[in-house]
């Protein structure tokens, strides 16, 4: 492309401290260096991951950050010893890395690179969870991207860099629900529905949908949920209406909320003897606990991030999937809007007003990863 | 046997209220009803949950009690209904049954048959964890009681009535400890010896054993650690020191104190992506608990009881395999006593003095599960 080797003046909303609008900013994105990719990005979703740095974490070393990390896009560029991946390739920024190299790419057990969530320390501009896809572009290792189908939307599939990847796997991959079990969801967001997506891939029989908000039932039904609770409409704890419902608690349980009363709901929700509950919602702000006899009576409590998929060979196979119509992804998007209106799209997901929580970039934007130069 | 249907009066030590001595009195043990089998106690042992119940737990409603879960005995006399068992049966009192018809006893994954530890309410005695060994004789669910090779020593295999199953079977059967692993047992009592000795069953290559009583080491060797540290000798937390021990953390982690701090530091000790910990040691007067990050990066947190045995199925074949010498007993026991001594037993093993746990009830003596009368 005519703009290889050369600096890029973009469009990017800046974070630039906590609890405050993103700001709108032209920022220079470098050549790519060795091994990384610059990538156009063509549409990003809105993560609660985002919203929870900005107004929850707060970590003052966070920012300024461009936040966003459930993008597609579009390859400008490569460095030096990239052969992967050529201009004009779709793909998607991977906030998990998968070198192929360490001992956990090498386990199949995980998904978890050691290379981990790359960090840009001691950069004017921190990239949010290595990917900061709120930017018309980006630059990534290629460790971190994964090449997808070329007929692949990627108005839709950038939903697979973060939400849908994240609750689906949990289902499949970290919870591995049977066929034929009882699971419940907490939480309905893109990851919880994406969660009883998965539970439903898998042959669960009955999946309850748990959300304060019953406005999300609806939708829930549509990924495949078959009961609906909301915890509001009882006085006593969730963990025994759902005892009740299922003669002793549930197999499964995926909390996709964040909070660590939930976390304990889950866990006591489930059926002694081989429950298994997930957490899936992030915070890093308290502890979740529980009594010991929930573990020793013969649960499990497990944890995923971006559901256990190794990204290179994960995202591909769920884009594929999406294009064999086997999982879904289109019902998941309820607002399409530019970057510019980023801080509505922020301001909606956190007023919880909008069902869903996916806006796409409908203009062209970018970004740096390793220093991104502020004008 | 000539006691056959009649009341036999025998020894039990009860625990009245918490904290206080236990008091040697005189019981009567009615004949077995149906479908219960009255059994003559050889040999018991201590375990921590004893102690645990008299100072720790001191819950009001568990008193006046009979304690005592691990001993071993032989069948004085069965009730109607009971053809697995015949008078003279070498047999070991379960605290947790194996009634073969519930769903639980009917799935592979969980040994925690909904019987669950057998209670009986409203008595004027209870029956501790159903099984109260310590007594001269006690009567329980036929459902409770495992059948044992006529060539076992029962001042040996009572052992595997608690301790020595629960650590194995942690490590074996919950833990699911893969060869060649690395792992880590926190507390050296006989529970974790036992754990120690299931990790080299496994085929563990390094095993860390961890107390802060280090005269437990030279124990823990025999059983097959290979490494020892005392968290006393540290500054750092113990999660550091082993993880630097092992680049990154253990494989596997059991927690055999019972102490909520030591289950946070056995996660935390663990390798991120796949790494296990199990709760063993008991607590319920307190949460435990950790950071979600702690399990969203892959670990795992599971608990066991009984080490996941089926009683029925498990103790006969851990029996076998003692005397196979496949499963090591007699490294175990420190002391021999009678039952008139056990107040001395518990105090040695609350000041920790002693190395181990067990003590031998070389003198014959006697209990009654559903009612005891006390004269
Ligand atoms: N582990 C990972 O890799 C990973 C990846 C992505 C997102 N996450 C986390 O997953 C969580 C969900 O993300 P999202 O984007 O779907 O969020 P979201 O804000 O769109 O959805 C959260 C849902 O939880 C519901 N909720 C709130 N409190 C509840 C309660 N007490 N009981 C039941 N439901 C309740 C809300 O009504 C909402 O529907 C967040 O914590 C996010 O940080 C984790
Ligand atoms: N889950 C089950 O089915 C089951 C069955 C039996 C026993 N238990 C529990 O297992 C635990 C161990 O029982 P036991 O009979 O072996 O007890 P024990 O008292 O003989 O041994 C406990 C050991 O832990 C050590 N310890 C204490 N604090 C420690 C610390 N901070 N760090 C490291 N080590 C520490 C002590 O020095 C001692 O060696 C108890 O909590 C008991 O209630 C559970
Ligand atoms: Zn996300
Ligand atoms: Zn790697
Ligand atoms: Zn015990
Ligand atoms: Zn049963």
């Amino acid at each position: 492309m005519a703009t290889a080797g050369k600096v890029i003046r973009c469009k990017a909303a800046v974070a630039w401290e906590p609890n405050k609008p993103l700001v709108m900013e032209e920022i220079e994105v470098a050549p790519p260096q060795a091994n990384e990719v610059r990538i156009k990005i063509v549409a990003t979703g809105v993560c609660h991951t985002d919203l929870y740095h900005l107004f929850e974490g707060m970590h003052k070393d966070g920012f300024p950050v461009v936040l966003g990390h459930e993008g597609a896009g579009i390859v400008e560029s490569v460095g030096t010893g990239v052969t992967e991946f050529q201009p004009g390739d779709k793909v998607i920024p991977l906030f998990i890395s998968q070198c192929r190299e360490c001992r956990f790419c090498k386990s199949p057990k995980t998904n978890q690179c050691v290379k981990g969530w790359l960090t840009c320390k001691g950069k004017k501009l921190l990239q949010f969870l290595g990917t900061s896809t709120f930017s018309e572009y980006t630059v990534l290792n290629q460790i971190a991207v994964a090449k997808i189908d070329p007929a692949a939307p990627l108005d839709k599939v950038c939903l697979l860099g973060c939400g849908v990847c994240t609750g689906f796997g949990a289902a499949v991959n970290t919870a591995k629900v049977e066929a034929g079990s009882t699971c419940a969801v907490f939480g309905l967001g893109a990851v919880g529905l994406a969660a009883v997506m998965g539970c439903k891939a898998a042959g669960a029989q009955r999946i309850i949908a748990v959300d304060i908000n019953p406005e999300k039932f609806e939708k829930a039904k549509v990924f495949g949920a078959t009961e609906f609770v909301n915890p509001k409409d009882h006085s006593r704890p969730i963990s025994q209406v759902l005892a009740e419902m299922t003669d002793g608690g549930v197999d499964f349980s995926l909390e996709c909320v964040g909070n660590v009363g939930v976390m304990r709901s889950a866990l006591e929700s489930c059926v002694k003897g081989w429950g298994v509950s997930v957490l899936v919602g992030w915070t890093d702000l308290q502890d979740f606990a529980a009594r010991p006899i929930q573990l020793i009576a013969g649960r499990t409590w497990k944890g995923t991030l971006f559901g256990g998929f190794k990204g290179k060979d994960g995202v591909p196979e769920m884009v594929k999937a999406y294009l064999d119509k086997k999982v879904k992804l289109d019902e998941f998007i309820t607002h399409n809007m530019t970057l510019d209106q980023v801080n509505d799209a922020v301001k909606l997901m956190k007023n919880g007003q909008w069902c869903l929580k996916y806006f796409m970039l409908s203009s062209i934007f970018y970004l740096r990863v390793y220093g991104i130069y502020l004008k």
